[in-house]
């Protein structure tokens, strides 16, 4: 389960690309997915009708928003920076919001347009190499139409589209508004089971060092650390988001639509305050570690003590009499060699009692 | 009194589990309860009059409402998710209240929706195996009625409903809003007992620390410092909740009842600062271990010290006349074998006093 | 001075003893001062005359009140309920007052109530023990009187007693604030004489720990750790409840007051500070205790390794020549015994260089 | 990559020089770079022209302002303080202002004046000797120009000198305050390179802390934490400082730039985030340092104990049969001496497996 | 440089001296320098002239305040309360404020009063022990009047009073209020030298900690933490104090003025952001010293480890052939010594390799 691992940082703390020097509101893709291909999702529906396209060119797409039914599309790859600016012209979105949509370097935030609101979430799972891996996911709300853009293909949304498709729940008879509660309520339920998993981890790895604390189960540590740290700074802000979600008053956000927001509020503190535990649980492994290591020390001094304690006296008297002296009456004594074994077998007992009373035996 | 435990985690640090995927508002119980009977309890009061009612169905009760007298129905056993959508139908209360109902891993809070105040609340208490069980109390407060939902049987609040039934203080002369108070004051006077309980596990354990600092102890500490970090978070957050209540201008609650809700914050602020010192004393407590595990080092250390630096150099002495040179004049002198006697008493008592001066005898 | 507890606690951290279950309002007393007698205390005075009685039963004090004077009544003796709900009647105090009068495990608060202020302080003393007590002063200011309660006689305001009588300073010509003011001034004059004290011992613990580190110091600075702990619950509430009275705009205090509680406020700072500092060293002190055993532990194992690292070698050397093989030609040298010794103090000089070099000695 | 060094405070952690007792409002300069020439660029421009200059007086320059085009004069080499007064006379700026530009040691800042803004700004660079240094940029936003001032030559301004020269990007098409926000975004965008370059010398850091941890690496640790505390310093107060550009309602700053003073609040937090998940790392670096040299001790223990624990009795034995008693009559028996060997070898084995017990082995 | 000091605390962690039980506004001097002569110093100045005055006595410079020229009244000796009260009295002071000034044991503060602005700072100096003092200064600003009280002759307002005399900068152009700000801004000023000294201590101690780190090196840190804790103490409170004059809206302070309230408020958060990285510095050089402890304790015993590992299996050897068994063959082979010594030499290399391979050597 548990194994050394050389190199921590493989990946970076943040995500500190940028391209230096390039003129504000230029659009570049700053992500790793650089061979994800471009493909669009555009859900169309109202209470009575849904019609689904799925796409590969962004101008197949741009005439439906004329209708007023509700409108979601869903972007995946972001390195396809041309067909963004397209769909960003054609829904009139500001350059530097496109730009935050790509550089997906972007902490969680909202921040709010004339013609939109603009939300950054961030998803995590684990890759098939047990590795915390965050992906960005950019919401644009407006009058009736819900924009997602995600790095690649794969995404939390699965249930939501099943909702759409078959009518499940409110969703059909609610407008864009309850929409991007249901995407942003998708993402922070998944943040559930991220803290499962890695409760799990933490779990395992107290069983390990109560087993056998050793110097990897402190790599572990750290790396729990790091990774809880990570998980902190992908959901953090979210508690500012979510809050200013749920008083906010501008048109685009009905009021209906605000209790479920207070709802998602409550479900992202609740992570918030999770991982917060698992972190004060990795720092009380460590003091676990630390006296357990110190035992351990303890243990082995005690052991070094008492054979030393006892053997060097002994090792000595055997030693006096292994004394060459032409002039030592013991050595003729008919009983001395019984006499001084009575004495060490003595001293011996001695140490035991001593030893006992002091409990380290 | 204290074991070894292998699995601390067994209770996971916070109720994580969420129908993940399912439409909001969808009302599913996600506690561990699931065998509890559905039982509902009203009492119906007023200063004259007192009508008390068990029942096993909910249907049975739905007409009372239509009297002016205060009525609490006290409800049972969360896992019939039907009973309480009937209810939450009959009182027109909103679907996220009653999915925060059933959802048993909310953190208190205070809710205020149109027709009725929500509040959550933590009761905790010890189970057979002296581990910390938590289990949510939602309270709905409306005009002149007040619905409890607790997850199984046994509560906190045997003694209001003797004081209702038997007119004791003032309750029945107050209405809807002072019951509330009661039942909040009955959870938080709850606590003081937890406090207490706390407290002495951790004097048992200082004690324990005191007599024979071992490993097991500080595995008793961060089980320790695990489950005040679990009562904190279950306590913490009223502050904010009846802090808000006493403040609150909404008309469900009177001006005379404030100044109860008050009180039960000054109440709840003792309790986060007991919460706060015991922590801080478990930290002390792991500083005293740390500290006496070095001394025991240092005392072992010792021992080993002295043993050999007094043996040591006597058996390298016998060694020399050990040998087996054929000129050693020494061998032949008449007290030779006295004299190395002498010499070495000597070293032993220069020795000895050395270890005094140093004080480590 | 410095002798080793076996019990830190015997003081709980803090009162938690309530009375469960009864019904919110109900008088009843928690404190440890179970024997005291009653003794009630009225001064009645303004700028000419001065009226002392000293009262055994409550009814004989109550017809004072009629006075436009200031009237001081000072209760001591918080089991005598009785006495204090009579009192509470005459001058209407609600019940919720008198409550927290009687209740000593309040933390110090301000509460305004529609005819009178009321405030909670804690007086601190070290008994004949030189364990730290604290005793609750509740003090309720209305029209032109003053009560206070305190659980037993004995207490900080014998010079204000003073004053009074012989109309030092403003007081007989200043209103019932000037009086409340005094009272609280007393209160944290006091508190001033308890961190001198308190820095007495932890200039005495620190001596020790210079002169002789050992475990039972490191109990002692957890011992203070928790009496300033103890301390800053008592006072650090203090910051809010007199802050609140320096602005406080209500009709008990007059403007001309208020610059003598912005002087209290300054001093209840500094006080806060003092703590604040004497924390700070403490947790100096325990890495001072940890730095120093480390430092013992060093130089015990320099002995150690350099005895062994000295003899060890030589005891091989002798061993070799102590052999019993036939052909050992150094045996028969004639001066093989002498070289061996020799060798051996060569070896002996080229250690104590060595350590030397490594500033071992 | 890593080497001792041995003043790891060769530079002031703050630059605390200051004449002391010079009336305020003197302007002296502060800084390092004492032998720096002045040099001044004039870059003014508008959509459709763009005039360049360099000038080495400041004479030369001053009759400039009167166009309507934007302005920007860069100044190098503030040791020049009268060519920096006769400017600020010409624009009119307060003498506070001007004192702050040449005092080198300011924290980074706002002030509003009323005639124009004024902002203290930190650009980080690694030097030759990879020491960080940290070079004052001051900053004058006034009607339709912008002055800048810096330390010596060598900025981070190079890319917007070419989107100036080459009109690309918005810049030419926009006002002073898009300039100024260019400017400031530049100094931002390099901060993203520190980061980035921290983070390699924590990772490599780590890496020689896995492969040998040793005391240098402790000192390196140090460095770290120090310089990363330095580059926090100098970018902690930029939070306030464009948060509040972003929020300011003067009309120095349009509410079209006020977006992009947004965007750049968004990579200042990045930025101070990146930094303090750093110093979370650096502390987690020294924790797996400590828990590294406390298993190394452990390890070399166990050699100690294993060894000497194996050994110490079996000397004993040997040494048993070298005493010289005239009556031992294990030592005539034929085989005492394989028997002898036997037992010791029966010890030897049973220890070993005493050893892999314990899992010393 | 650095000796051990025996008792750290010799001064008080803050003066708590304090008349208790006096009545309120009692005007009593609680410092140490209870021999300092009374002496004041009077200047009087507008733009054209400057008159000086140097008294004994204060009843000669009470005539002077009705010209309406700047005065300012510097009054040493604080033990002189009877001179200080005709002061105040003749000024109108309040007596509270009175009591302040000779009252020490002040926090730095701001207070306003109806006919004035009181302010209490610290000045700080190392006197010739090397021991930080701490010196109360207290101000008064009125309608064109400073008064300024210290507690003995010496301060740093020397430069202030050349100004006046020779009419450097704009101080006698300008009002009362500038007159005050100079005076604070020489005391700030002041702590940018302390700041040095305490950098260079730190500095000291840190190469100290490199060259040889040991026990008094803990205690010397330890008294600088304590020495950065009084400062921040002194300090940390201007930073309110300053902020209150820089936005305060009381007809004291001029609106010119208030510009230069700003800057000194930009230096006190330079002073406290310096004194914060002193502290952060001191708590790494403890890390340093523990680390480089158990470096040391690493290096000893891998010395012991080293001799005894490779000696007592060979003085085992030895005793093996020191035994008297009359039937052990090896004894009488003609090589038996010389393989002897073959085998011990073998064993000695094999260990070298094995501890070279474990990097001990």
């Amino acid at each position: 389960m548990i194994k050394k691992t050389k190199k921590l940082f493989s990946k970076k703390p943040s995500k500190i690309k940028k391209k230096i020097g390039a003129s504000p509101g230029t659009i570049t893709y700053t992500g790793e997915k650089e061979t994800s291909e471009l493909f669009i999702e555009v859900y169309d529906y109202n209470e009575e009708t849904v019609k689904i396209r799925e796409l590969d060119r962004v101008e197949e797409g741009l005439e439906i928003k004329t209708t007023d039914t509700v409108t979601w599309i869903n972007v995946n790859g972001l390195r396809h920076v041309n067909a963004i600016e397209k769909l960003g012209d054609h829904f009139e979105l500001h350059p530097l919001l496109l730009e935050d949509i790509v550089n997906v370097g972007q902490r969680p935030k909202l921040d709010e347009y004339e013609n939109c609101m603009f939300a950054v979430f961030k998803m995590l799972y684990y890759n098939t190499e047990d590795v915390l891996k965050v992906e960005q996911v950019s919401m644009v709300l407006g009058d009736n139409y819900v924009l997602t853009f995600q790095e690649a293909d794969g995404d939390v949304f699965e249930h939501i589209r099943n909702r759409i498709k078959e009518d499940k729940g409110r969703i059909r008879k609610q407008g864009a508004d309850y929409l991007l509660f249901c995407l942003m309520d998708a993402v922070v339920d998944n943040y559930f089971l991220i803290m499962e998993t890695l409760g799990e981890k933490i779990e395992d790895l107290e069983e390990a060092l109560i087993d056998n604390p050793n110097d990897i189960l402190v790599h572990q540590i750290q790396r729990l650390k790091r990774e809880s740290l990570n998980i902190r700074r992908s959901i953090f802000p979210l508690r500012e988001v979510v809050g200013r979600l749920e008083k906010s008053d501008n048109h685009f956000i009905t009021e209906n639509t605000q209790t479920y927001y207070r709802d998602l509020y409550d479900h992202t503190i609740q992570v918030i305050e999770t991982i917060e535990t698992y972190r004060d649980m990795l720092w009380g492994l460590m003091d676990m570690y630390m006296s357990s290591v110190s035992n351990k020390m303890n243990n082995i001094m005690k052991v070094l003590t008492i054979i030393a304690t006892i053997f060097i006296p002994l090792t000595f008297i055997v030693g006096v009499y292994g004394m060459n002296f032409e002039n030592m009456p013991e050595l003729h004594y008919k009983n001395g060699y019984y006499t001084v074994w009575g004495i060490m077998i003595l001293i011996f007992i001695g140490m035991i009692f001593y030893f006992k009373r002091k409990k380290w035996l």
